[in-house]
């Protein structure tokens, strides 16, 4: 009975979730089954887990009787997890049933369902607030009450709140302090029946980011899809289908690329067995009942390889490439793919640090990944230096292929006045390239993931050539001087027009530059192996970590085959070994040790109960019931050091959860322990 | 031996190739077939038409032998049209082989070859221009030898000249001058196996711009999904694909998403019934041979499920939305995409005016769309009046969900000096809607395709606000004086700065406005009847033709149930009807017979020749070889005049290719009459 976290991407992750029938691969589609008629067998498609209705089998007599003899699992005649909906969908639909939440959840426990659900009343979107207050209050009331009635029943409580997004987070964390098994997200059907994917995408976040990271949350209701990739990407891991036979029963086809309908077709629509067997004319001549079941066929097809697909691309780190890509499909969906940007700031905090693929810009929403919202943030623990040059772009990584870069430079003065002695422009000097999506790279840091692990077209959109100048800006006010390539001036529309001092700019668009045209010869590309290892060390720790870990001497030792910089040595010791796939450091003991004792408490650390201690220091794996506290700015996939209850070092390796999860679960993994004995 | 166009929609077709052994439906994949050994019955997954190489059969005296005994029907078993490929790949490969052009194509005649191909000399991308050159020229030689020497096999004859345009267009020119069957596009494998998509749409539109219109076009090596519906949309029809097995070997999944290696799957990639009845650990455990057939199953599924989707998406006029969700799979194709911007007046010449689905915007590249830049030309056919109100969006149409639009407004004076009299403002008025992505929308014409058919997201980008900006700009710089609604200054980021007369402003991105302030009571959106159907009419046939249709006093017949306009009629005559789908006008024989004695010879008209003249006149469709000359600005799906030599008006339809196609065509109907009798 627990739920454990697999691999990570943006919010979404990949699961177990362990059922007394069975466990459950999340993300997970749940296939809607009638109690009293089922027309297809959805495990031959790849259901895992299903679900049904309590209420229908509570008020039909002879189900009822059926199934209290016999139990759900050979009432539907499924031998894995059931899930059951109380008939909260009775009360949305006709407005009152006749049955009580006690009443309910005791006729669950008894049939045996795996997971069920108390009664609570889903608000529909856009009521007056009133309503959903009250109605807010009764299901957070039932919520407690089916907390205190339940026995050993799995449950499911729902959040409600309609489009008050103050709401949904209060329900989230009312509930969600409950610790109930599953949190499924109530009342979104009307949203994406019309299409409001803006208004979802402000629901789902408003009630994740209150809800516990350690169990799933199911977006009720919703199966197209269409929806599945945002949804997951949003924290969002069961997804339940009765659409797959109402829509086979009006004869439309479901598509991530959208809705087609039978009448209208040409072609089949897909690569399924019932698409690549069958004509459009094949189906139109059949009777409804076969065609219907062939239709559902392919609709469970088509969902459930869109779920093996997300599953996928969290596994590859792609998931917000497959995100971008499915969003195209409807401007409402691109609608709230713009506006899941506002949250990028909650999404990077669960984003694992290190990927296995490249980040792909597929387009000016690119600029919300979190990837680029952490960088930009990361690259302030680098020092700052007194003078700044910004270089164009080349094929990555820069600093193997920029060489010399020639032609036109512009000189801007950042702070105080001109300068006297342009020779001293070269001293303390930030190599930096300007380019889309990362904005600023310092030419030490170029080589870290994903920062030359990443594609963007060379035709370069309006939106990255705003971001980027701001970012720029942004980053130019920590030199003194600053200077700058003309073909950056060029890529990115910064205009270079002289205005008179005194003259108003700041409602223009685009700051207007005063700069010098400055003549440079060839410029030396060209950044030391002792600056490069101490920037890494700031970049991926924190500031003061390069000094922490190489504060002397240290030897250098690269890779014979490829020049990178390998091994970092203090004589014969070995420090930090920088990864080759990703640039980043891994520590060794001695490295560890000096993290350790230079960064304060509670940074970099995860801290394990005495009971853990001796596990840890064998170089056991950590497991999150073991955790005490954290750095709660931990990411998944980074290096962190593992601390007793007094501070003290005793192990270190790679997290697998961040912070917030570190802190939440209970099963599973934590940190992947590289070493132990210190 | 023919080809004909059944639907079309941007420069893609839907059509019919016949050939001795069966017809083909294009978009066709043709799927590569070693005539040595053959691992799968390619029939079975879809293809239509095989192809094969005739070189390696003339090489081996087995193969040789039997071949010309039994014919390479037989020898392949498959009873369908078979290509034949010359060696020509493999002169790419090795630099040089032991046959001559016309062995080769008289091999392939003796053989039974139903399309054969002359010897040409693939050119390899970014060589030398004079490389280039001589090789094109013997290219060409062969090519006419070809035409020559051949009987009645259908011939294809490859477009080479490397990456230079100049060359691939002459080349095209010059073999499409010959009348060959099928014109492939050769020796771009390079270009797709490096990623250099931006260099394959500049190679691809130099070739097809040149082409005729009348012979399918082959993509030659093109076998990746990823790329069909790209080169779909850019005039190509047919494909092969040895990759389907040459990946397969490899463990590699294609999917039109990218690649993906067995090795790093953890969940099969698609619905295929490889991918929904095993998994990735089934296949690793497999035999290699066994894998391969599997992989290279799935490897065609997913292929031929993509040809079938293409197709799908030309008949619902979708092609471009699937195009932009394709090219987003990879920033390369997305640089593709956006460098396609600049052959979109080409583009837009080929693209139907009106289409089945409505116009989708899925990010900054939807903006180099051919109903775009088409509306934005079609605009200045309606007379120009002395003021302008330009109004915020609203749901669409604008004309039916505006209503009173309150609030701030702004007056320009583009033209003179201040208004001495505000209400002079209210007289000559055009109101017009400014929004994403058709920019100004005079609202007479605001229900007509694809102004009302059209969504895009609210949060708007930079690409579109800057695209919004300097379009608004230009339709202003008609007008003397144009108030503007504060909402749209807000919207587009239009900054009202004062600045001092004589200040340079021409340097920045956005045109500084000087504006009044303007405080409006609430503004009455209304149109006239008479003004929208004139509007309309020039909209759709040109400048003059409102005055043409309906120069005195009309009878405006609307629908009782939806109070739209239906009919409109002068006394008793019908002239013309305004259909409810797109809101454009049908005419009907007076409306035709005004509309021919007011516009100008060729305008509007399709021409047949004496033999088609007493068809026409009975209401038979018009085919394309009994036409003799047309208006080339004909678009498909417009409402044309049919004329004789004499330019009498016989009869009146619907085009159903446009007017260049309708002019190369020999076979299929250029025009579907709608009534003759005239």
């Amino acid at each position: 009975m627990n739920f454990e976290i697999k691999h990570k991407d943006a919010m979404g992750r990949t699961g177990i979730l362990t059922t007394p029938h069975g466990m459950i691969k999340t993300p997970a589609l749940m296939p809607v089954i009638h109690p009293g008629k089922q027309t297809l067998d959805v495990k031959k498609f790849g259901a895992e887990v299903v679900i049904t209705n309590a209420y229908i089998m509570y008020k039909n007599d002879d189900l009822r009787a059926k199934v209290l003899e016999e139990g759900v699992h050979k009432l539907i005649n499924f031998p894995g997890p059931i899930v059951t909906d109380s008939g909260s969908f009775q009360l949305s639909l006709y407005g009152d049933i006749d049955v009580n939440n006690k009443e309910i959840i005791e006729f669950q426990e008894l049939i045996g369902t795996d997971i069920g659900t108390s009664l609570d009343i889903p608000t529909p979107p856009f009521v007056k607030r009133e309503r959903a207050e009250k109605e807010l209050e009764i299901t957070i009331e039932r919520a407690k009450e089916a907390f205190e009635i339940n026995g050993d029943m799995m449950m499911n409580s729902v959040v409600q709140g309609s489009t008050f997004h103050d709401l949904r987070s209060k329900c989230a964390e009312t509930i969600g302090a409950m610790e109930f098994d599953v949190y499924p997200i109530g009342a979104v059907v009307p949203l994406m029946e019309s299409y409001r994917y803006t208004e979802l995408v402000d629901v789902v976040m408003a009630s994740v980011k209150k809800l516990p990271d350690s169990q799933p949350r199911h977006l009720m209701g919703a199966g197209h899809p269409m929806v599945f990739a945002l949804a997951v990407a949003m924290g969002c891991d069961l997804f339940d289908s009765a659409a797959y036979i109402l829509y086979a029963q009006d004869d439309r086809f479901m598509m991530p690329r959208g809705t087609f309908k039978l009448a209208n077709l040409v072609e089949m629509p897909c690569s399924c067995s019932v698409c690549s067997t069958h004509t459009p004319e094949d189906l139109r001549a059949m009777n409804k009942n076969d065609r219907m079941i062939l239709i559902a066929q392919h609709n469970l097809n088509i969902s459930f390889a869109e779920i093996r697909k997300i599953r996928q691309s969290i596994v590859d780190g792609s998931l917000m490439e497959l995100v971008e890509q499915r969003c195209r499909v409807h401007p409402y969906l691109l609608d709230a793919l713009r506006n899941l940007k506002k949250y990028t700031a909650i999404i990077e905090e669960y984003d694992p640090a290190s990927k296995n693929s490249a980040f792909f810009y597929s387009g000016p929403e690119s600029l919300g990944r979190s990837e680029i919202q952490r960088h930009l943030s990361r690259i302030n623990r680098i020092p700052p230096k007194r003078n700044l040059l910004l270089l164009p772009r080349s094929r990555k990584p820069y600093s193997k292929n920029l060489h010399d870069e020639f032609g036109k430079f512009y000189l801007k003065h950042v702070k105080g006045d001109s300068l006297s002695d342009p020779q001293d422009l070269w001293d303390d000097l930030q190599l930096a390239v300007v380019d889309v999506p990362f904005a600023v790279i310092p030419l030490e840091i170029d080589e870290v993931y994903p920062l030359a692990q990443n594609e963007a077209p060379i035709i370069t959109d309006e939106d990255a050539k705003k971001f980027v100048r701001e970012e720029m800006e942004k980053y130019m006010e920590r030199f003194d001087n600053v200077i700058i390539s003309a073909k950056i001036l060029d890529r990115f529309n910064m205009y270079t027009i002289e205005l008179d001092s005194g003259n108003e700019t700041s409602k223009h668009p685009i700051r207007v530059y005063s700069l010098e045209e400055y003549e440079l010869d060839a410029v030396k590309i060209d950044v030391e192996d002792r600056e490069k290892i101490s920037s890494i060390a700031d970049y991926q720790f924190g500031m003061g970590a390069g000094k922490a870990l190489f504060p002397g001497d240290v030897k250098i030792v690269k890779s014979r085959k490829t020049g990178k910089i390998r091994h970092i040595y203090e004589g014969e010791t070995l420090i930090a070994t920088l990864r080759a796939t990703d640039s980043v450091f891994v520590l060794d003991r001695e490295g560890a040790r000096r993290l350790h004792s230079n960064m304060e408490y509670p940074k970099n650390r995860v801290v394990v109960n005495t009971d853990a201690d001796p596990f840890a220091r064998e170089g056991k794996s950590i497991f999150a019931k073991f955790v005490i506290d954290c750095d709660i700015n931990i990411r998944s996939n980074e290096e962190v050091l593992i601390v007793n209850e007094k501070d003290e070092l005793i192990a270190f390796g790679k997290s697998i959860l961040c912070g917030h999860e570190i802190m939440d679960f209970n099963t599973g993994q934590a940190v992947k322990t590289r070493k132990g004995g210190i």
